[in-house]
């Protein structure tokens, strides 16, 4: 089943022109036939094509449903990125695939990437919702410095950095985070956070955290940081 | 930290030929220097560079230590391969970081790749061994048809295969996987298994499973399954 991303569809009656193209010249679809949509927050449409313009082709909206969420808290995956490209692409379709509510590349100290392109994200971002047939689309931030990130964490919201030195007192991610709460996953550049930038996220709240005893690249571990989000709330019965 | 990969050191006294090249020529290592090296089977040499041959460096082997595995009871993941080979390469990668002691490439019914290098495959997980600070090389089997690929497990492995099929019950695997078990997981190609093969798996002793509601892609849920055998071990306080 193909799903098209039409955020605006509600409102313009329209798809956009990158999913016009692909409706309309890739899959020949005809005035009448029918498809669904996902508007990114959290709806399917179900639409019947009213005609074949592929640079937005009009769509009348035949019925509306709620797709829930399948977890429960959301979950914030914070990263400071990488200097290969390639390797940030591939984990953001990993995590939306594997399920987050928001994405914030952030500005480290030691970041080997000092900027990212927010619009490509995104791209990767609706491809692999709609890869994965979900209807919500995570929020996507632009790079964020670490400090002004953390700001924008919410109250309650239970917050864990990985952390590499043995210095610092650290536990288990998988023992320590509590099923069904909001929750931000914080995972440093290749050179680690310095001193001062840990003795910030401590001050803030930021638990100190270790995904286990293998020593795992920043995007690896930003997917099992989120894996075990999941895993943790299947194992208390609450996210399936 | 370097460490480098030499399977023969403690028999043959050298490096091999990628090694040495990239010891003498790209880290300009002189004779007299010490270097880490790992065997693949879990132990970790120290040995002191006897002279600069860039085509097999000699060492003199001045310690060995054991490194012991960090997880209980073995993981073995089957996959049938992607079409696209880029995605089995970094999936293996990551099985690597995350830790895995077996990988079989599996040939199905409906495989869309029929035929893997197997070669390629073992130069991805030594990169990925050496740098997670691994001892122990995965054993990497050559493409296998399922059968017979089922037939190798030994009695007592818990099987485990994910199935996309509502027709047939599936539990959940983070609630059904035990830690401290040999274990084996099976993710089936992109057109999923025949009725047949999956028939077959269950007679083997296979249980179906789901990794949960969201839907995942082959090369995705191999990882997410891998993840879950260390993370129920980690919860059940065996690994760390």
């Amino acid at each position: 089943m193909i799903r098209f991303y039409a955020p605006d569809a509600a409102d313009t009656g329209r798809l956009p022109e990158s999913d016009s193209g692909h409706a309309v010249r890739v899959l020949r679809l005809r005035a009448g036939d029918e498809l669904q949509a996902v508007d990114g927050r959290g709806h399917v449409l179900t639409c019947r094509l009213a005609d074949e313009n592929p640079r937005g082709a009009a769509v009348d909206i035949v019925g509306i449903a709620d797709e829930p969420p399948v977890w429960v808290g959301s979950l914030t995956v914070m990263v400071a990125p990488t200097k290969q490209m390639e390797r940030m692409e591939w984990m953001l379709e990993k995590l939306v695939e594997i399920g987050i509510d928001r994405f914030v590349p952030v500005r480290c100290a030691r970041s080997e990437r000092k900027e990212i392109k927010t619009e490509r994200l995104t791209r990767i971002a609706v491809s692999a919702m709609k890869q994965s047939l979900k209807a919500t689309l995570p929020v996507i931030d632009d790079m964020t410095p670490l400090a002004k990130a953390v700001a924008t964490l919410a109250d309650g919201c239970q917050k864990f950095v990985g952390y590499c030195d043995d210095a610092i007192e650290r536990r288990l991610l998988a023992r320590t985070l509590q099923s069904c709460r909001d929750t931000a996953i914080l995972i440093g550049p290749e050179g680690d956070f310095t001193p001062d930038e840990i003795a910030m996220l401590i001050n803030s709240g930021f638990v100190p955290v270790t995904l286990g005893d293998n020593r795992l690249r920043t995007e690896t571990a930003a997917l099992v940081g989120a894996d075990t989000f999941h895993i943790v709330g299947q194992l208390a019965g609450i996210n399936s």
